[in-house]
């Protein structure tokens, strides 16, 4: 069974995933990514290989159990589980919970495509799609307090398989990051009375030298503090705290602008791994003024991670109006 | 000049660096870590390659420009410099600072030698005295808010030239994880009147699962809640909040703990590439009842960096119990 553990000077939380306890020999330098259709568990035909699937997406008139356009399946190395109960002990001055959670893996093609850049905007739109769908079937377990979708693309970002997925981890706690932003957003509103991000937003259009792509329904911007070069958020021109308030015109457009990012990111840096995150609002809570749900992307460019997970303190060499005029200017056909 | 930039939501600095600022191609994916002695900038010899030394340490008795144990230098590519004036801006709801502050290499020894662990015990003192001795002589600066000290050991852990040395960097604002520790160790005290750090000494030294070394002085164990596999404290067994406040005899205990810890690393992982980091109270402030410094070792061994970079959240495969063990058990001759 996982455990949450709690550290007790700073209170963030950590999961010690012991169903996949990892002995020193077990960390391997070398990859083992599997490469090609016939050993990947996550093209068509080989179904049998991943944990039965939670949702289906089918293209319409379409049946049979190889014919579908994503599946969404529990992780077969899940960092949380679902069973049992949510209980905290102590242990002297320490805090414990067992690892009472979802951790889903949704597979976006079928075919054995590489990057979410190379899918339709159609595809994109069903993963921004299933993961609505999955957020309010999750929701209803009242345990689960955050729902996190995100991707690892490439295997320097931490994707262990190469055909195109993404993760979704659901929570008994909200994650430490994601506290900071609704207590800073929090503050802002408490001092100002408007939404942060609804002022970001305001200004960055005004001003443009940070922006990367505008639509009428989002804004795709580097922010004026990146902890990495070329970190990229898309953010909605409408105030919404929940990401499974949208709906499906919303998902379509937000499939465009992800996927042109993308593919402006592709250009400009020869398709880098990257890390994508959706931050949105504690799913047990009601629509918040001061919170607002945004997307951020972090290609995967430097090294020096080590003194910046100690510290929290970020060295970034690239200004982010230099990257939002590379990405802007990146002509993407 | 480099400039540091708020986060306006979290409150988070971030340092962009655009003295060394980036373009896309600049991002190199392979390595040009210099190899060999002839071309190393830290080889006696090529002193010339570095900027004017701030300390030199020297066996008893030697003299001439290549006849010295321990270096410390400017760094050439610096993030922060001393020059200035501390001005603070707003950008409609941005804010910024001039960067000031210091960044300072310390070469560890004039040997083309690549591991601290790799030194003599008096060598390691040697590193930990210096420290100290910069740390007094910056904090005599009163912009200066903040002074870290860190190793990058290996490439993958963000080192970029091979021969051992670590970095200081002094800020003029205090890092958000280190605020965070401080926060957190001042709630306990609150509420305890007991600093945590010396009840987590005491609670470890007690029930002995999590401990690596245990010696008069000083504690090296595995934290109840690491965020990584094999991460490692190593805390002072007396309470003091500054690590500057340490003394001649104390910094020969530090040395020997902190280079029986790392081989003991060394040994179980195969010499893996590791962050070493010290957490010590901000420079200007005086001594805390609430606070205690101690050093995070983070060996790097797993890959899943962008998920827990945008969320705060980890996942670690491995107890800490475990560690601990593996550690303990090592001998190290």
């Amino acid at each position: 069974m996982p455990e949450l553990r709690k550290d007790p000077i700073t209170g963030g939380w950590v999961i010690i995933s012991t169903d996949r306890a990892k002995r020193p020999n077990d960390f391997v330098r070398q990859s083992v990514m599997p490469q090609g259709v016939k050993l990947c568990p996550f093209c068509a035909g080989n179904e049998d290989r991943t944990p039965r699937e939670l949702l289906t997406y089918r293209t319409h008139g379409f049946t049979g159990s190889t014919n579908w356009s994503l599946r969404v399946v529990p992780n077969k190395f899940p960092a949380l589980r679902v069973e049992g109960d949510l209980d905290r002990t102590g242990e002297g001055l320490y805090d414990r919970m067992n690892g009472i959670g979802a951790h889903e893996v949704i597979i976006e093609t079928s075919s054995h495509m590489m990057g979410l850049a190379d899918l339709e905007d159609r595809q994109v739109a069903d993963l921004f799609w299933a993961f609505r769908e999955r957020v309010v079937d999750l929701k209803r377990d009242r345990r689960l307090r955050y729902v996190l979708l995100f991707k690892n693309h490439g295997e320097v970002a931490g994707a262990s398989i190469e055909h195109t997925h993404s993760q979704l981890i659901a929570l008994p706690v909200v994650p430490k990051r994601v506290q900071e932003e609704l207590d800073g957003a929090r503050k802002y509103f408490d001092f100002k009375e408007r939404c942060v991000y609804c002022d970001i937003v305001r200004q960055d259009i005004a001003s443009g030298s940070r922006v990367v792509v505008e639509t009428d329904d989002f804004l795709s911007i580097a922010p004026f503090a990146p902890r990495f070069p070329f970190e990229t958020w898309i953010v909605p021109r409408r105030h919404a705290s929940h990401y499974e308030s949208i709906d499906e015109k919303l998902v379509a457009n937000l499939a465009w602008i992800v996927r042109a990012t993308l593919r402006k990111i592709d250009k400009v840096l020869e398709r880098p791994a990257y890390n994508m995150i959706i931050h949105t609002a504690p799913v047990q809570e009601g629509s918040m003024e001061h919170y607002h749900w945004h997307i951020e992307i972090m290609p995967k460019l430097t090294r020096v991670a080590g003194f910046e997970w100690g510290t929290g303190f970020y060295v970034n060499p690239t200004p982010p109006e230099e990257s939002a005029k590379f990405l802007r200017d990146a002509g993407i056909g």
